[in-house]
C-alpha cells in the first residue's frame, strides 16, 4: 500500500532561485490488480493471468520552500512494490502524494512501464505550469 | 477486417487533470493490398508480387471521461492482420476507430512501418489541438 | 501451413571454394498454438489468451550444389503467418526444410523471437559440423 | 537524367485532415558533376578524379487531393543514377518535382548525403508553409 | 520463497538434435536479506539499509528429453520477488531447480544484477560441458 | 573546501557577438556530506553509510567581457573533491561563483549526478534569460 | 562490366612481417541482373521489378610481395556501377579478381548487402587459411 | 595561417528559395597557443606542455547569391592546421571569413572540440537572424 | 592510503561448483602522482601539473572457499581516494590484495581509466589460470 | 618526421607477473605522402590532390623489463602529425619504434583510419606471440 508518510523534505537551500530538480527511479515495480485494489502478496503464485509490472518513474520539479529527501521518495516508491495499481493510477496518485507534501512551484511525473502484451506504455501528468526558462 | 467492436474503455480516473497517455504497438502487420481491398489470407502463397506490411503504431493522447482499455487495443490492432489496406489508410482509420470510442480531449496516431523498396515510411494523424503543456 | 514446396533453388555458382551465405529475415510472423495445432486465422479474435509471435530468423549456410533463392525463401517463411507453432518447433522445421531442398555443407537457423511475457527467446537449431575456416 | 515523367499519385484517401506522410530512401545515389551537366556512364572508369555520390533523400509533406505513390517515387530517384549532378540542384530539383506533381499543402526534400573530402553535407528545402499542429 | 514445483515441462519435439535454447527475463526481483533469510514483505518500509533487487536472468540450454515451459519459467522466477536471497545463492539456486526439472544435456545461468553501491554484479553457473557446436 | 579564488578569466576576443560556450566536465566528484559540512578525507573509510558522490557538470553561457579559463575552471571543479556538500548546493554554488567571477550575459549550470539509491538525480539552475537565438 | 585491369598495385614495405589490411568500401552498387548477365544502364527506367543492390565491401588480407593501391581498388568497385549480378557472384568474383592481382598470403571478401524483400544478405569467401596470430 | 583567400563560391542555383545548406568537417586540428599566436610546426616536439586540438567544425547557413565550394572549404579548413589558436578564437574567426566571403541570409558554426583536461568545449556563433521555417 | 585491512568474505553458498563473478565498479578515483607517492590531499590546488584519476575496475573471479562481500569491495576501493598511485601499480595492486584476502581458483583485475593527455588505458591482469568452460 | 628518442620508458613495477597495457590514441594525424616522402607543412595549401590523415592508433602490450611512458607516447605519436607517410609504413613503422624502445614480451599496433575516397583501411601489425591468457 502506497506511503506518503514515508516522504521527507528539506529546506531548499536556493529559494530564490527557480531551479530544476529531476529524478530517475528504474526499478519501480507493483502489481497488476485482479479483482479488487487488494492484492494478498503472499498469493503471488496463483496470478497465472496476471503479471507484476516494471517501470521507471522519472519526476521533475522545481522547488518552492523544500525539496523532496531523496532517500526517502525511493523509499516511497517501494512501498509500491506489493500493491496492485494501474498504470494511470499510480502516476496520478504519486504527483498527488509529492505534490501534498512538497508544495512545488510546477511539477511533472511520468512512468515508463515495461511492454504488456507487446505494447510499451508511457504516462505523463504535470502539477502546475511550467515556468519559462 | 478491422475490428472497432473490440476496443473496450475505462472510466478515467483523474478526469480533471490533463494527463497524457502513449502506448507503442512494435507488432503491427497487415496486408499490402493488390487489386480489391479485401485479401483473403489462404491465398497468401499466390502474392509473390505483394507483401505482409510491419510497424510500429504508436497512440498518444490525453483522456476525457474514459481511458483505452489495453487488451482490448491490442485485439483491436491484431485484427489488421490478415487485412490488406495501404498505411495512409490504416493510420486514418485507426484514429478514427479510437475517436469515435473514447473522445480524447486530443489524440496522435502514428504509423511507423518497415523498409519497403528501399523507403520508410512514417505517417502522423492527429485528431483536436494539442493542450499547451 | 508451411510450404517448403515454395523453396526454390539455383546452381551453385563457385561450388569449389566453401565460402559461407547469412540471410537475416527480420519479419517472421507465427501464431500461438492453443488447443490444436491448426489455427483458424478467420477467429483470431477470439483468441484473447493467446497472441501472434513475432521474430527474426537468421539462416547461415556454406552451400554445396544449389544455392537457396532469396524470393522462395521469403514466400516460404511467409507461409508460417497463420500457422500455430511453438518456437522449438518452428525453427527446427524451418532447418529440416531447408536442408531437405538445398544439402548444404552447414547450415545454422537461429530464431530470435520477441519478448513474451517478460521472456525474450531464441532458439539455435545446426546441420553438420561447421568447416575450419 | 531525372525523369519526374515515371512519379504517379493517387487520391488522397482523408483529404480533409492535414495528416503528414514521410518517407526515407537510403539508395540515392548519382554522379558528381565534371564538366558539363551530361556524364556518360559508359566512362566511369575515366573519372579518377570525380565520385559517385550517396544519400539518403527524406520527403516529409502533408497531402492535398493526391499522394504520392510509393513505387514511382522510388523509381523516380532511381533515375538519378547516372546523373551528373551537385548536391544543392538534386535537392531542389527533386522538391520542384513533387510539387508538381502532388501540389501539397506543405513539402520537405532533405538530402543527406555521405562525407566526401571530410565533410558531411546536409541540404533542407521545403515549399510552402508547415501548418501548426 | 522460491516454488520449484512451479515449473512445468513438455516433451522435446526433436529429441535427436542437440539444439540450443536461450532465455532472457528482464524483469527479476527479489529482495536483500537482512538478518535472517526470511524476509517479511509487510515489513519493506523498515528496511531503510536494505533494498530490493534487481535484474536479468539468462538461461540457456541444450535441451534431453524436455523442454522448460516459458510460462512456467515465469511464474517459477516471479515466486522469488519477496524472498531475500543474495546473488549468489539465487543463481546457483536457480540452476539447480531447472537441471532438477528438465535434466538438460548442458545448462548455463547468468544472473546479470543491476548496480548496488556503485558495483555491478554479473553471476555465471553451469551445469555440465557445453557440446562442441 | 570549494576554491572559487582559483577561477581565472580572460578578455573575451568577440565581445559584440552574443556567441556561446558549453563546457562539459565529466569527472565531477564530491563527498555525500555527513553530520556536518566539514568531512574529513582522512576519516574515508569511516563513512560506511555515506558515499563518494560522482557526476558530469555542464556549463553553458554566453560571455559578455572575460570568457573563463578552461584549465583554472578544472582546478575550481577539482576543489570539490574531498568537501562534504548535496547535489542541490553544489550546483547553485558553482553558478553563483562563474557568475561572480565572469558577469555573464547568461548562464546555466547543470548536475548530471551517477545514480544512488536507485535513482539519479540532475539539477539544473540559470542565472539570468537566455538571449533569442 | 568489372574491370580488374583498373587494379593497381605497390610493393609491401615490410614483407617479411605477417600484418593484416582490412579494407571496408561502404559505397558498392550493382544492378540487379533480370535476363541476361548485361543490363543496359539507359532502360533502367523500365526495370520495374529489379532493384539497384547496395552493399558493403569488406576486403582483409595478409599482403606478400604487393599491397592493394586504395584508390584503385575504388575505381574497380566502382566499375560494378552498372553490373547487373548476383550477390554470390560478386563477391566471389571480386576476390578471384584481387587474388590474381597481389597473390597474398590470405585473403577474405565479405558482402554486406542492403535489405530486399524484407531479407538482408552477406557473403563471405575466403582464399587460402589465416595464419594464426 | 587561416587562408580565407582559399575559399570559393559558385551561384546559388536556386537563390529564391531559402533552403539550408549543413556541412560537417569531422577532421579539423590546430595547435594550442602557447607564448605567442605563431607557433613554430618544426618546433612541436618541445611543445611538452601544449597540445594540438581536435574538433569537429559544423556550418550551417542560408545562401543568398552565392553557396560555399565544398572542396575550398576543406582547403581553408585545412589552412589551420599548424596555426595556434585558442576556440574561442577559431570559432568566431571562421564564421567571419564565411559571412565575408559569401555573404548568407543567416549562418552558425559550431565548434564541437575533443576533451582537453577532462572537459569538453562546444563554442556556437550565428551571423544573422535564422528565418521562421 | 589503500586498505586492504577493509576486505571482507563470506563463505562460499556453492563451493563445489566452479562459478565466476563479476563486478564492475565505475567509480574509482585516484590522484596522479607527483614527485612522491605520498600526496597530501589538502594540497590538491597546486597540483597544476597533475590530476586526478577515473577509471572503472572489473573485478571477475572463480571463488574457492570464500567470495569477496561487495560492500567491502566498495569501501576498499574507494580508500585509493586520496592515494597517488600510477595505473599499472593500482591494478597490480588490487589483485594482489584480493587474491591475498580471498585465495580464488581464478581472478582477473581490469583497470579501465579515462583519457588523459588524449590516451586511453586498460590495464589488464589476472592470477591463475582460467577453468574451461 | 617520427621522433622516436622521444619515447621514453620506466621500470616494469610488476615484471613477473605478464599483464596487458593497452593505450588508445584517438587523435593520430599524419600527411597522405605526394612525390616525395618530406612533405613541407608550409606547402600545405597547394596540396589539393592530397589530403591529412586522421586516425586512431591502438597499442597493445605485455610489457617485460620496462613499460612505455604514457605523455611520451603522446609526443612521439604528434612527431608524424608534418610527416608524409602511408598507413602501411606507419603502422610497421610505429610498432618497429617501440618494441626497440621497450622489448615487449608481445605487442600489437593497429592504425584504424578515418574514410578516404569512401574506403575505410585498418591496418595491423603484431610483434612476437601472444601468451595463452
Amino acid at each position: 500500500m502506497p506511503r506518503p508518510d514515508l516522504l521527507e523534505t528539506f529546506e531548499n537551500p536556493y529559494p530564490t532561485r527557480p531551479y530544476e530538480i529531476h529524478m530517475d527511479c528504474n526499478e519501480f515495480t507493483s502489481l497488476c490488480p485482479l479483482g479488487g485494489i487488494e492484492t494478498d502478496a503472499a498469493e503471488l503464485e496463483q496470478l497465472t493471468g496476471g503479471a507484476p509490472d516494471f517501470g521507471i518513474i522519472r519526476v521533475t520539479y522545481i522547488p518552492a520552500k523544500v525539496c523532496i529527501e531523496l532517500k526517502s521518495l525511493k523509499l516511497y516508491l517501494w512501498s509500491f512494490r506489493n500493491d496492485g495499481i494501474f498504470y494511470e493510477r499510480a502516476v496520478n496518485r504519486i504527483i498527488d502524494d509529492l505534490v501534498a507534501r512538497s508544495d512545488p512551484r510546477w511539477m511533472q511525473v511520468v512512468g515508463d512501464f515495461n511492454v504488456r502484451g507487446g505494447i510499451k506504455s508511457i504516462i505523463t501528468a504535470a502539477h502546475g505550469k511550467r515556468p519559462e526558462p
